[in-house]
């Protein structure tokens, strides 16, 4: 701690160069995924926690898209982010209103080109999408677990998505790919299980929580039990719609949110509470979310994000020891406004990658939309030829 | 909105080069204020708020450093921010812990000189701190006013201070400074009252309050509100908790917090509540903020927060027109680290003020610790001589 001016992290920004014939391919026709069939593994004996307590049954929700190859060897194992599922591309009826949460990516000549891979989405411990979380029955009860659930973290995300591959006699992986909670599993796989990856692409995750991350759940957590203790699940319920406005705001930048609101106000203002455009949208999003989500899950999820720490999960507390374990070739993707995750927590982990002589890159996308960035429609065309070219690109 | 990659804001950062002898006498040994004595004034007749309500009774807290000379041309108006009072230095008792929230920055030989200036710091409205509030008896049921209590502006705050001057005979004042939302006074000041201000120093507070302002208020003041629906005052004052944390972190930088916490834990963990360092942290700064402050206040400041727009208020939308009002010398003081009111919020006032000819300058000052730096010790040797030299000038 020191009183002296600190300089801005080092970040270089690195332009993206094709260096791939893939890359030139980039604006061949976009197909879509269609109509996905949501799938399901269940394991009976569960799974030992990284909490040390035992987990059983546990049930995973998942999702293909393309083609698995005769030798296995076209597998992008793609992860999800805090409040997605499994359902990352297509529609599981034709006249669902939305597509899975990265369909913009997934497909035929997209980024993930289903021509060419075979992806999985497994949901993650926790979640509501279908996969055992605190809402499943707890068998030593005969009642949902709510909040006897075992704390979960990273690691328990990673060995159901280990499980799940190994159903299907899948050993190695062609790549893993992840934004955000997802970028930590991708991060997580490649140090955990390094013969097994060979790419490893990390969207806005760190190696490990920061501080703000950890102080923003907490919050977000606290108003979730309070709502819990004095209003019981209707408390909890408008609980999750706050945390949720916070985390969302967390995810956008100071410029999105004056370009999308500036200081609108809407029509019938309401003093305490929508005044503003800015506050009628926080509270319309964190009704659909409530719509789609659970309170005890938000809990568990959050708690993961913040234990998340390669360095004293595989290296003592040092992360670069954990960091030597790595084999795969990395690349890291990062927003210059994201302060969620900011691009210097990459850096990080890139630097001594690097200093390590791994194969490890950072690129830097310049792009005012924050964290949320890797979801936005309008960053596409900036993002798709970075995972692109990573993909396609031969080692 | 736009779709391509947005440069950041152009922001220059300005040296600072003392060129008057003031500067030079930076380092002559600061004195201290001593015992100070709180005091009030009282408005049997009110005020008409912005709102179009009357307000009768008011009484105001306030406080003042130093002597007013003979012809009343050395007074410096000292406006506080949310959380702050009229208690600005010194102390009330020789014994009192603490001396007042800007004790770094009053006494003599300090940035304001209490051997040159006389200083008054007045109480805003709504604030629990001695001046008229939500805490207050409404005349007409007996009762504290609580939501009964009408809506307050920034313009309601600079009215009151006008009042207790006029008390004092005051008229003209030879400067006003303020930081935050006391910031946001000092420049209403300037804008309100063009002919009766000299000087005006705002630190850290633009021209109007951003979406991400509002958009991080309209949830603390849910909490609040929804800690009141579901377990009465506890339940608010569980809610003013989480509110105070939420805006103790906007007031911080990430560096600030991986300098003070890291990812650090506590040795005695609760899984829920108290893990990390930086939520024990944000927990205890919580608990001591309830002691002090008060869930109804706390409503109406940060509502008078959100509506701050001096386009808005006084060039019918238009800020050019409304800054055409200001004869002041100004000095705009940013924290390059502050993500609450970024420097690219004072920036843009500070381009329009100068394209009108006005004298005004904008100082960012390369601090890693946030809004709250203009609070912080450590920063002191930089922004001493950047106010001091600003009042003390000759013009």
């Amino acid at each position: 701690m020191t009183g002296e001016p600190v300089a801005p992290p080092r970040v270089p920004k690195v332009a993206m160069e094709p260096t791939h014939e893939a890359a030139l391919r980039a604006d061949a026709p976009e197909g879509e995924v269609g109509v996905v069939a949501p799938q399901r593994a269940v394991f009976p004996d569960g799974l030992t926690l990284a909490c040390g307590q035992r987990l059983a049954p546990i049930e995973a929700a998942y999702e293909t898209y393309g083609t698995l190859n005769a030798d296995k060897s076209n597998v992008i194992l793609l992860c999800h982010a805090l409040s997605g599922g499994a359902h990352a591309a297509g529609r599981h009826h034709p006249d669902e209103r939305k597509p899975g949460w990265w369909d913009l990516y997934i497909g035929p000549n997209k980024a993930l080109d289903t021509n060419r891979f075979f992806i999985i989405c497994v949901n993650v411990l926790a979640s509501p999408y279908g996969t055992t979380s605190p809402l499943s029955i707890d068998p030593s009860t005969g009642e949902p677990y709510h909040l006897n659930f075992p704390p979960i973290r990273v690691t328990d995300w990673v060995e159901l998505e280990r499980m799940v591959l190994e159903t299907l006699g899948i050993e190695r992986i062609y790549a893993v790919v992840g934004g955000s909670t997802g970028g930590m599993r991708a991060f997580e796989w490649a140090v955990r299980y390094p013969e097994r990856v060979r790419k490893a692409l990390v969207i806005a995750a760190p190696a490990r929580s920061s501080p703000m991350v950890i102080a923003l759940n907490h919050i977000q957590r606290q108003t979730i039990l309070m709502g819990l203790e004095h209003g019981g699940i209707n408390g909890a319920e408008r609980g999750l719609m706050l945390a949720r406005m916070l985390a969302h705001i967390s995810y956008l930048s100071e410029h999105a949110l004056w370009s999308k609101f500036a200081r609108d106000t809407v029509p019938e203002t309401e003093f305490w509470s929508v005044t503003y455009q800015v506050e009628s949208y926080l509270e319309y999003k964190a009704t659909t979310f409530l719509q789609r989500f659970d309170p005890f899950c938000y809990l568990y999820i959050t708690r993961a994000m913040d234990h998340f720490d390669l360095g004293y999960t595989y290296g003592g507390g040092d992360l670069r020891e954990a960091l030597q374990r790595v084999q795969a070739t990395m690349r890291f993707v990062s927003f210059t406004s994201d302060w969620l995750f900011p691009p210097a927590g990459q850096q990080e982990a890139v630097d001594i990658l690097q200093s390590l002589g791994k194969p490890a890159e950072h690129l830097v996308i310049e792009s005012a939309w924050g964290h949320d960035s890797f979801l936005v429609e309008r960053v596409k065309p900036m993002l798709k030829p970075v995972i692109k070219e990573f993909l396609e690109r031969d080692e």
